[in-house]
């Protein structure tokens, strides 16, 4: 299937749709007030709430005729070709501990498959776009994973350990003694770094298509490879379990490793 | 034993201390430079003596008669009743992954019992600082830990499940089961989020003195209790064990947890 390049005005409402965010999400994060005391909401179900009902705002007004698949307020004409797949704020325990590594999550499918992605760290000011024909950029500076090909020298991220349950976990344990390092608590700012060239790998499961949709496009238009548990393409009906690797080679030693 | 209240000199140096190490952390920070290519030596450990360096060169020129014990050029004078405990670099595998939630650790022990404490986040621009006489401020402003009173409350940190072995694996098993939510990888940051008010409460073993010097003032002044696991103060001569709780009563739930 030969994806569409990203157009500028797509780029354009992507970025609109991120500035928007950034401000509501820094509004609420630490907030020990009781917004509304009525509805005994927290600051983050506020946050992501307010934040996306501001995302679809702004697509509405400029692509009215895309779908929208959103965390809190569910789908929207998803049998579109183009369907914005949103995650107001990624990382709620993050959010909610005060620990600045949430994150706001915004793609664009095209007939399931992302073709563009915003990963933005609102507290920490960190930006990442990727894109078909928009190579990835970090504050918008271009950057790239770094060359890292073995397990044996690979610094490899998962969100937690409870995540993995059952054959998985026992999976995830033969992978991580095998790594150079292996650290846990990062959410998506873990598909950042890797795409920045900071770390080597992520792997995660569980996620619904808000969670790694985004990714997808950061990541390949920064070199690396990210693919489901079976090493097949993320599209928005993957099942949630992910592999993302700074190398094709590293990719293929984890996805054995898992197997 | 009573204890002196923090000088303003004290005060004064203490913040010279963490105002020389925030930019070269900064500077070296996700840095890819091969620094100095005969010595092989990583950025980070570059930071790391380079901040001891500029830090133990303050200290000789303003307090020529304290001690000094850091971690990279170790102990000068730590028989004098004023030590000063320094870790230029605390969270070494958060600095070298890219992540910004590592820290600068400056604190002023009298004899072997910390007074004064500096939790300095170079790349995050946040900064505890708490001591005898000297309530916890963050960034300037007073904070205070939080009303968690109960483990089944709490929100629980460990820099990482490794760090326990043998007896101390099962206890923190015991431990984590019984909080609220427990996640890893924050190491010294999440001090400064209990004096903040932002989590409940934080373990950790293996520590080396200027790891947790720094995070006894900045906490009790923020009226959380920190102590060893057998509930003992922390003093220069502890064996690294820590159990930080945002209140008396959740520190005591968790001690026993742990017994």
């Amino acid at each position: 299937m030969s994806l569409p390049a990203v157009s500028p005005a797509w780029l354009e409402t992507g970025i609109a749709l991120a500035d928007a965010a950034r401000p509501i999400a820094r509004h609420y994060f630490r907030s020990r007030l009781a917004i509304d005391t009525k509805s005994d909401l927290s600051p983050v179900t506020i946050a992501d709430q307010t934040i996306e009902a501001a995302m679809r705002k702004i697509l509405a007004e400029t692509l009215p005729d895309h779908g929208i698949l959103g965390e809190e307020h569910g789908a929207d004409r998803t049998d579109a070709d183009y369907v914005w797949v949103l995650d107001p704020i990624d990382g709620t325990r993050a959010f909610i501990c005060g620990v600045p590594t949430f994150g706001v999550l915004i793609s664009l499918c095209y007939q399931g498959r992302p073709i563009f992605g915003i990963v933005d760290h609102p507290a920490l000011g960190e930006r990442w776009i990727g894109g078909i024909g928009l190579p990835t950029t970090w504050n918008g500076e271009p950057c790239h994973a770094r060359a890292c090909t073995k397990l044996a020298d690979a610094y490899l991220f998962a969100t937690s350990p409870d995540m993995f349950k059952g054959t998985q976990r026992e999976a995830f344990a033969r992978l991580e003694t095998r790594a150079k390092e292996r650290r846990f608590g990062l959410d998506c700012f873990a598909a950042g770094l890797i795409a920045g060239g900071h770390i080597d790998a992520m792997v995660e499961t569980s996620l619904q298509p808000y969670d790694y949709c985004a990714l997808v496009p950061v990541l390949e238009q920064a070199g690396a490879t990210i693919t489901d548990w079976d090493g097949k393409p993320l599209t928005i009906h993957s099942n949630g379990s992910i592999i993302a690797a700074a190398t094709a080679e590293l990719h293929g030693e984890i996805l054995a490793a898992l197997a």
